[in-house]
């Protein structure tokens, strides 16, 4: 079965996937920084006794089961949060097949269900992550309050519990030099946009992540929408700007000696490896390149450090890293 | 016919072409610059009608019928020197077919007699100009003096009037960047080495040319000697140097990049590209790159400023003969 993140979505030319996030709490314990370890762990197996009957393709797995190098990996695959990887105890995960589902549960609340789809589908990964919560609703004393909303440890998170986010490729965009003005631009409508992989670096493969920021006096629906109606601006903003983009012959230039260095190097660190990703990507969608895009969806998953190292099952040094990265990127590109 | 430049000669891992050019001059006639354009004619004519009825294979080229382009382009090819495309008036140019026999008439001196053969091949190039030469010898009078030898206009020439040279590949003695300490120790065995594309710049393809400077008080036999038995040691010292460099992974990724961005590139000014093909040569004589030696060979020729311009009849822009370059490189790697 292959993971989500390979599959091919709706507007991926901009839209990598769509991810819907709901925060819950069980009112029967007190939230987690005042739970103890014992209470965690009970907590966690009443979550998995409620979900696991009811989805085979669910698996329930005790963070301390895993090795730091499975657990950054994880992170990397945005499956949990970085700060999820940094303590074990009383952690534990639900995770669908194909990586779709991930619920967090006793991170900064008892539950953080996530449900992620390749390319722009909010509706999808809304209408999931939906169903997971009626389900829990259903057998659990979800905290709820008639005014508030759903309560959360954080304030940030009160009412709808929901952070909506979409990561978006915007590499002609980032060209022109407009995404810090957008940035500006989004928080003024509710939204926040973010690099993906470092804040403001230009090795972060041009990846940004465009989410809702208010949670509280709002529902679901209008969140959704606004996010929804800011991200179809923005993708034919970018569609735009690389129809100009690629009219220029140094920008092709780029594109190809991208594509021709991946298929021939032997050695390529993770930045560098997302930045020339990012040009191939462009030309692939541009119909300049080729390629099959689930190649490039898995190569921009599979080739970060600590995905590497899992799949190596070894913790290799950088040096080493950016040999069998390499190795792997020509394997895939057919180099 | 091919011309010598596309072929592998021996010792081509490192020497690319060896070159021996005689000046001689008439007594008949004063120096060049003592001679007026109808004179210089009269000399062009008599040495055109000494040597065509010998070799069918020569040409007769007055200069005055070439465009700035074709002169240009022949100095690339190092056929004529770079002075003789300032002015074309009273010269001609004896060429042979495959481009291999170059003799220029009232450049410095009346005739300056050249022969290029590809690879390291002293031997057959000197007998060629010993030929020609003898031809010359027996049919005009050429101005020779018992105790100094033959008589050149600059007394830098005078003696044996023969310089004699090799166009080295050393890129990884560049970058170990020993050349300078090169150039001081061959300088006090009577040799010079010098950047053939541009002094001292990193994008001169690591080319070098090694001559013999002395013409005086030795014979044509000793200054052969002499350059030979440096070139051997240069031959083996660059070898060892390589084989140390391509163990490093660094160095081989630069190697396969260097490949990948030729093949794929749309737009490549002359300076990379002789950087990258310098890289892509060594990968060839190393066993890295399965290319046939003579597609580098017809690029690092044919892909020059000038050539490029005779071959297209017209005066490209820089930033279309980058295109232009592209294109044909492409083309001939098959990318």
């Amino acid at each position: 079965m292959n993971k989500w993140y390979i599959e091919q979505g709706k507007d991926s030319d901009v839209v990598l996937s769509t991810r819907v996030r709901l925060a819950r709490n069980i009112e029967d314990y007190p939230f987690v920084n005042k739970l103890d370890t014992e209470k965690r762990n009970e907590l966690n197996k009443s979550v998995r006794d409620v979900l696991l009957p009811e989805d085979s393709s669910l698996s329930y797995i005790e963070m301390s089961s895993l090795s730091d190098i499975q657990k950054i990996s994880m992170a990397e695959r945005h499956l949990i949060s970085p700060e999820y990887t940094s303590s074990s105890e009383g952690r534990a995960l639900i995770l669908s097949e194909n990586e779709d589902v991930s619920i967090m549960l006793n991170e900064e609340d008892h539950i953080r269900l996530q449900v992620i789809k390749a390319g722009f589908d909010l509706e999808s990964a809304y209408k999931k992550a939906d169903e997971i919560d009626n389900i829990l609703s259903s057998k659990l004393n979800i905290a709820f309050d008639e005014r508030l909303g759903f309560l959360t440890q954080c304030v940030t998170n009160l009412g709808t519990g929901m952070r909506a986010s979409l990561m978006l490729h915007l590499p002609a965009m980032t060209k022109q030099g407009v995404i810090s003005r957008l940035a500006s631009t989004v928080s003024k409508l509710g939204l926040t946009i973010r690099g993906a992989y470092g804040e403001g670096s230009s090795h972060n493969g041009d990846i940004y992540q465009l989410s809702n920021q208010i949670t509280l006096g709002i529902s679901e629906k209008e969140a959704l929408f606004n996010l929804e109606s800011i991200a179809k601006q923005l993708i034919e903003q970018e569609r735009n700007a690389r129809k100009e983009l690629v009219e220029d012959v140094s920008y092709l230039d780029n594109i190809w000696r991208s594509y021709g260095i991946l298929k021939h190097t032997r050695k390529i660190s993770c930045s560098e490896f997302m930045e020339l990703i990012s040009l191939v990507r462009v030309g692939v969608f541009e119909n300049i390149l080729d390629i099959d895009v689930k190649k490039i969806n898995e190569l921009t998953v599979c080739m970060q450090p600590a995905t590497i190292n899992a799949a190596r099952q070894e913790n290799l040094q950088p040096a080493q890293r950016d040999i069998y990265r390499a190795d792997e990127i020509r394997k895939i590109l057919g180099g």
